[in-house]
C-alpha cells in the first residue's frame, strides 16, 4: 500500500495514499480501536456532513471564500452527499471517537478538501488549493457542525426510512380493519374471556396505535428543524459573520426540502441534546406501540391446534420482529444517559446518542416494512374458529340479563362452566330459555357498540 | 372497631364500621399485601375518580338515572373531589393491586355509594338506595374509567404541578440570564478551557432548555385529552348509549377547564398506554435538562477554594436537586416496560403506569420549585473570580491571529502554557507585541458573536 | 402546639417540642418540600441507623466516651431499632434531601440524643449532658454512616424479606413440579405448538429460576458486607481511631447476626455504590424470572373458554403479580444513573439509590408472598384440556418417523392440518396405517427425555 | 455471479455458488432486510457455533455417527473456529432474524455440510455425504445450539476481551495510587472543598471499583458455565442419547479451556436468559464503575487554567472514554426487556440479548485498553498546582479545633473567607497565632487517616 506523510499539530503520519483523508483521520483510527466496523459513523451523518459543507461552502461565497474554491468544494460535496466516498472507503472513523464528533468533522473536512484538491487537479494532502480548516471548514467548529448534522441525519431519515415503514404497516392494519369489520371475537381482557368485539374493532386499535406514533413524530419536528451552525465552538458564533447562520439553514433547508431553522439558541443547541433524547422518547413510544401489535398478531395466530388459533399468517419463514422494539428501548436508555451528562458548553456524547437514534429509526423503519410485506398483508381470519371460540365463551350470558335477570344469566353460566356444556344447551336444559329464545336473545352481532 | 358485615361475589367479610368503602375494598387489602402506605394509589387518581363519577351520574340523568340520585352520587363525588373522603381514609387500597385498576374504580363506586346513602339518610352498606355498581358505576366499567382517571389525574398534575414548577425556574433563569449579561466568562468544552461567552449567554441556554421542555409537554396535550370513558369492557361501549361518552367528555372538560374530548378509538384506549409512556418520555427529556442546568450550576459553584467558584449559592442548607431526575428517568423505564406488555384488549399494568408518571410530575414540580426558591433566585456571580480565571486564560491568544498570524500567537499560547505565565507578560517578554497593542486587540468583550 | 426554640450553624428554629428531632431536622423539612409523605426514608434505613449508632456508642467507651452517656445512648438506640421512635414521627425526613443523606443522620443524631437526655433526665434539646455531634456522632460523619446504614439495610432486608418470600414461591413451584411430573401437555416455541414435555418439566423450569435467583443474590454478599464505617469525611478516617472501624463492624455484625466486616477500601465505600447497583441488578435479574414466571402462567390459565386452559388458578380475587417487576426494573435504572454519577469523594445519590433497592426488595418479597399464596399453592392442572389439546396436536407426527420415514410422516400432518383431522383417523384414512400402529408408535409418554 | 440452486421446505432458491450456505440461510437475508452490514450476528457467536458443532460431531461418533464423516465435520468447524469462513463471507445473516436464532444455526449447519463436502471431494449444496440436518445438526435444535453458542461466546469473551481490559486499567490504576501515595491534595464532597487525602487514596478508590467488578463477573461464571445442549426443542433432550449433552459439555470445555458443564435443567436453559440479564447487569455495574473513574479524571485535569487542574493527561488526542459506559447501560435494558419476554418452552429475544451482552464486553475491555494506553499509564500529578490550592482551602482550620477551640477556628476560617486571605495569615492579623504554631499544628499529612 503506498503511503503519503501528512502532518497535524501532533506531528506526522503516514496515510494510504488511494485515500482522500488525512492526518487526523488516521491518528484517531489510531486510537480509538473500540469496536470493530460496525461502530462506524453512521452513514446518515456522513452525507448530514456532506450537506452541511455544501451549503456552508455556498454562504461563504458571500462572505469572501473564492468563488472557484467554493464551487470544487460543493462539488466534492456532492460525492459525499450521494454515498460514493463513504462507499470507497474514506470514512473510516467509529462512533467511539472524541464525545464532539470533532474527528468526524475533520475527516469531513480532509475529505472534502483533497476531492476538491483532485477536481482542481492539485496534490492530495498539499492542503492547497484548498484548506480542509480554512476552506471547507470556514465560520465553522466540531462543536456546531456535529450537531448540525445530528439533525440533519435524524430529520431526512424520520421522513425517509421510519414515516414509509410506519405508514406502510398503519395502512396495511386499517386496511385489515376494514376486511375483518364483519368478523365478531370474544373480546380478551386479563387474557380472560370478555364480551365480544370484532375482529375489525381489534385491529382498528392497532391501527389508531401507529396514527398517534406517526402525530407523536412529527409534534417533535419544530426542534428537530432547528441548527446549531453559526454557533462555532462555544454557541456565540465567534468568527462567523452576521446573517451566516440563517443564510445556511436556509440553505440546508433547500438542499434537503426539510424546513430547517437557524437555532433561536445556539448555546442550548451545543450545550445538550434534549431534542435528540425527545426523538428518542418517541421511538421508544413507538416501539411499545410495535411490542404490543406484535405480540397480539403472535397470540392470535398461536397454535395451529393447540393456542388461540384466530389468526392465520403467512407460511414463509418463522420469524419475529418484537426484538428489534426492545432494542430501541435500550437505545433510548442510553440517549438519556447520554443526553443528561453535558457540562457547561458541551455535551460530549453526540456521536453514542446519534449512532443510537438512527438505529432506532432505522430498526423501527426496516422491521415495520418488513412485517408489513412478510406478515401483516398476508394475515388472515381462520373464521370458523373465531366462531367457535366465541360461541363457546360463558361471557355471552350477560346479553341475557336484560331478559331474564342477572340471577338466572348467572345460573346458567355457573352451571355450564361447572358441567363444561355450552350456554344454549344448558340454558334450556335448566328448563329456563326455549332455544329459540335463546337465540333471539344472544346476539354478539347486538354486542358491538352503545344504543 | 365496630365491623358491619357485606358481601361480594365471593363472599362475606367484615368492613369498619367508620368507613365508607365495602367488601371490594376490603378483599383487595387482604390479597394485596404488597409494600406499605408510601405505595397507596396516588391522591390524583382519587381526585379524578371523583370528577369522572360526577359527570357520568350527571349525563346519567338524561339516560334515566333517578335524579334524585345522581344528585346524591353528585354530591358524594364532591366530597372525593375535595380530598376529604381520601384524608378521612376511605380509599385504602395500594397500587399493587389488580392491574386493570378494578380495585380502585370499586373502592370510589362504593365509597361514593355510600356517601351517597348517607346524604339521603340511609344505611352504610345498604347499596340502597344508591348501588354502587348499578347507579354509581352506570355504563362504566373499570376497564373505561381507570383509563379515563388516568388522564384526568396526568393532565390536572401537568398543569396544576409540574408547569408552575418548570414556568417558575425557567423564569428566574431568564432573569438571571439578563441579571448576567455583562460578565463575560471563560468558555469549557470537554471541561478544558474554551473561547469567552457570557454568564447571560450561559444561562440563556439553560432558560431555553427549559422552554423547550415547556413545550414538549404542551406537544402531546393533544393525546392526553382523549378519554377513555365509554368504551366500556372491551371498547366496543357496550352497555352503554349513544352519546354518552361524549356528552361525559365534556362534562368533564367542564369541570376541570381541560379541553377533554372522547377518544376517537376506546380499542386503543384501554388496550395499551402509549399516551403515558410519551407524558413519561417528556418528562424524561426535562428531567435530562434538569441534571445538565443542575449539574452545571453544582460545578460553577463548586469550592469556596478548590473549585471553579464562578456561582455563589445561597447560604442555606446544602442540598441537590439531582436525584429528582435520575428517579424520573427510572421511571420512564418502568412506565416503558408497562407499557409495551398490553395484551389484548386490556393493558393490565395501569396503575403502575400511572403511579410513575404522577410521581415524575410530582417530582419534577417539587423540585423545580424547591430548586428556584432555595438556590436559583439566590444565585450571585464571583465576578472579580470569573474575570480573574478568564483573563488567566490561554484561548484569548486567539484574538491576536488577525493581527499577528497564527504561528506566533501559538507561539505566545506555548510559551505561556510552559511557563505558567500570562499571555500578555508573555507576548511582551517574547518582543511581540507592546502592552497597550495587547490590551487593545485581545478584548473579550469582542468575542461574544458573529460580527 | 407547643414550640422550643433551637439553633443549628444556620440559624435558630422552632421544633415541635413533643418531637425528639432538632433544629437540622426541621431546617431540612423546610427546605426540601419534594413529594409527600410516601417519599419518606424508608423504615429499614432508619432502623440501620439506629444499629450503627448503638454500635459505635459502645465502641467509643474503649475510646473515651462517658459510659454513663454511652449506655443511654445505647438505650436510646434500642427504641429506634424497635421501630417505636418511627411510628411516634421522629423521622419525617423524606429521600430528597442531601444527596449525602446528611440529614438522616442528623435527625438520627438529634433523636438520640433526646431520647438519651430523656433516659438521663435532662431538657430536650438542651444537648446536654448528651450531644447529638460529639457524643452520637461521634468519630463518624454522615458521608460514612449513611452508605453504613445502606448496606446494613438492604443485608436485612435481603435476608428477611426477599429471600422469604423467593424461597417460598420456589419451594412451591418445587412442589407443583413433583405434582404435575405424569401431566404430559404440548409443548409451545415460538408460541406456536411443539414436541410433547411434562407439566412437571415446565414448572420445574420456574423453580429452577429462582433457584438461581437465589444464588444470584448470594453471590453479591460479600461485598454487601463491607461497611464504610471508620471513613469519616473523605474515606482517610480523619478524627477516629485505630481500630475503631474494625470493631464497629464487629459490633454490627453481633446485632444483626449479618457477618459485616470493615471496607477493605473506604475511599470506594463513599465516593460510589456500585455494590447498590450490583444489588439492584441481581434484582433485576429476579424481576425478569418472576415476569417470565408470571407470564406463563398467566397464559397458561387463560380462558375459561376460549383461552389456553391448561391450569386452574384459585378463585380468589383477580389479580396480577407481573406489575411490580416492571416497577423494579425501572427502579433498576434510576439506582444505575444514581451509581454512576459520583464525583471526587462522595456519591451524592445516596438516598434515592438505597430507597429503589429497599423498594425492589420489599415488591419482589411481598409479591412473592402475595403470589405463593394467592396463587401458586393452589394452581390445578385442567389435565383432561392439555390431554386433549396435545392429543389434537400435529407435532406428534414427529415419533412416526423412524417408523414411516419423514415423508409419510409429513404428508400425514399435512393432510390433517389441510382438513382439519387428527393425526390418527388421517394416518388410518390415508392407509398409511392401522389405528393399532398408531396408538403403539406415537406414545407421548415416551417422547420425554433421552434414550 | 454464478448461481446454484438449492431447496428448503419453502421451494426452491438461487444461493451463489462461491458462498458455502445454502437454501435457508439465503432465504434469511431476503425475509429480514433488517439493518444494514452493521448488524452482523457477532463473530464470537459464529466461532462458539464451530466449536459446538465440533464437540457434537465428536461426541456423536460414540452414538453411531460415521467417523469419516464426523471427522471432515470436525476439520470443516475448525475453518469456523478459526474465523477463516467468516472472513470470506460465509456468515451473512443479520441479529433481526427470528428470535430462536434458527437460522444462524441452519447458516452454521449449511457451512459446515458444505465444507465437509468439500474436504471429502462432494458436490456443494447436495447434501452429500454430509447433510447439514442429519449429520451436522444431529441431536441438536436450533433450540439448544443457540444458547450453548451465547453462553460459550460469552464466556470466552470475558476472558480474551473483558478481562484483560479490566486488569490492564486496574493495575495501571494500583500503580498510580502507589505513585501519588506521598501527594496530599484537598479532599471533595458535594464537590465541595472538604478535608485533605492523599492523591493515591483517590486513586486507590478507582483501582478498588475495578477489583470489585472483575469479582462481580467472575461470581456469575458458575452460571454462565451451564450449557443448553442437549436439551433440543423444549428441554426434554427429545431425539438425543443418555450421556449427549453431558459429554459435549466435556469437549467444548476441553476445546476452550472453561469448565462449561452441562445445564442442571434444560428447561430453563432455553426459555429464559437470566444468566445473561445477570452477566449484563454486572457490565452495567462495571459501565459505572468507568463512569465514574472516567469523569473524576477528566474533572480533575480539567483546565489547564480554568479548571481544577490537578492532573495531566498525555498530550495525544482529546478523546472521552465515556460514550461507552453509556451505552452498555443501554444495552442492559434491551437485554433486560428481552430477558423478561421469554414465554413458555423458549425465549425468543436470544440473538439481540446476546448480541448487546457481546457489544457491552467489546465496549468495555476494548474501552479499557485504549483509555488505560492513551490516558491512564500517561496521567501526570500537577503537584504545585494541588499543593496550592490545597493549602489555600479552609477546611484544613479543622486541625486547630483541638488546640484552640472550635469557636477561634471558626472565626478564622469566615475571616479568611470574607476577607479572601489564606488560613494563615488571617490567623496572625487575627492575633490567634503565631506563623510557627500554624505551621506546627496545620499539617495536612497528620490529616490522613484514623490515630
Amino acid at each position: 500500500m503506498k503511503m503519503r506523510k501528512e502532518r497535524d499539530t501532533l506531528g506526522e503520519l503516514e496515510v494510504p495514499d488511494d485515500r482522500l483523508y488525512g492526518a487526523q483521520t488516521v491518528r484517531s483510527v489510531m486510537n480509538f480501536p473500540i469496536g470493530g466496523k460496525e461502530e462506524r459513523m453512521p452513514y446518515p451523518v456522513i452525507v448530514a456532513f456532506g450537506i452541511l459543507k455544501k451549503a456552508a461552502a455556498k454562504v461563504n461565497i458571500e462572505y469572501g471564500l473564492d468563488k472557484k474554491l467554493a464551487e470544487a468544494i460543493m462539488q466534492a460535496c456532492d460525492d459525499v452527499i450521494s454515498g460514493k466516498l463513504y462507499r470507497e472507503g474514506h470514512f473510516p472513523l467509529v462512533i467511539w471517537q472524541t464525545g464532539s464528533g470533532t474527528q468526524s468533522n475533520m475527516n469531513t473536512n480532509e475529505v472534502v478538501a483533497n476531492r476538491a484538491i483532485q477536481i482542481l487537479g492539485g496534490k492530495l494532502g498539499s492542503k492547497s488549493p484548498v484548506h480542509p480548516n480554512d476552506h471547507v471548514n470556514k465560520s465553522q467548529s466540531s462543536n456546531d457542525t456535529y450537531p448540525t448534522a445530528m439533525h440533519i441525519a435524524v430529520a431526512m431519515e424520520l421522513r425517509d426510512r421510519l414515516m414509509p415503514g410506519l405508514v406502510a404497516l398503519r395502512d396495511t392494519l386499517k386496511a385489515k380493519s376494514k376486511e375483518f369489520e364483519k368478523i365478531i371475537k370474544i373480546g380478551r381482557t386479563h387474557l380472560m374471556d370478555a364480551v365480544p368485539l370484532t375482529l375489525g374493532q381489534e385491529f382498528s386499535g392497532y391501527a389508531a396505535q401507529l396514527t398517534f406514533g406517526i402525530e407523536r413524530v412529527c409534534s417533535i419536528l419544530p426542534r428537530l428543524h432547528y441548527l446549531a451552525l453559526g454557533g462555532t465552538a462555544v454557541g456565540t458564533g465567534l468568527n462567523t459573520r452576521i446573517g451566516f447562520a440563517e443564510k445556511c439553514a436556509a440553505e440546508i433547508a433547500a438542499i434537503t426540502g426539510i424546513p430547517f431553522e437557524t437555532a433561536p439558541n445556539k448555546f442550548e443547541a451545543l450545550a445538550c441534546h434534549d431534542t435528540m433524547v425527545e426523538v428518542s422518547g418517541a421511538l421508544n413510544t413507538v416501539a411499545c406501540s410495535l411490542m404490543k401489535i406484535a405480540n397480539d398478531i403472535r397470540f392470535l395466530a398461536s397454535g395451529p391446534r393447540c393456542g388461540l388459533g384466530e389468526l392465520m399468517l403467512p407460511e414463509n419463514e418463522p420469524g419475529s420482529s418484537i426484538m428489534p422494539a426492545a432494542q430501541v428501548m435500550g437505545n433510548h436508555v442510553a440517549c438519556t444517559i447520554g443526553g443528561s451528562n453535558g457540562h457547561f458548553e458541551l455535551n460530549v456524547f453526540k456521536p453514542m446518542i446519534v449512532a443510537n437514534v438512527l438505529r432506532s429509526i432505522r430498526l423501527i423503519g426496516d422491521a415495520c416494512q418488513a412485517f408489513n410485506k412478510n406478515c401483516a398483508v398476508g394475515i388472515k381470519a381462520n373464521k370458523e374458529r373465531i366462531d367457535k371460540i366465541m360461541h363457546e365463551s360463558l361471557m355471552l350470558v350477560t346479553a341475557l340479563n336484560p331478559h331474564i335477570g342477572y340471577d338466572k344469566a348467572a345460573l346458567i353460566a355457573k352451571t355450564a362452566h361447572k358441567e363444561g356444556g355450552n350456554l344454549k344447551d344448558t340454558a334450556v336444559k335448566l328448563g329456563i330459555l326455549t332455544p329459540e329464545q335463546f337465540d333471539q336473545w344472544v346476539k354478539p352481532e347486538e354486542m358491538l357498540g352503545p344504543k
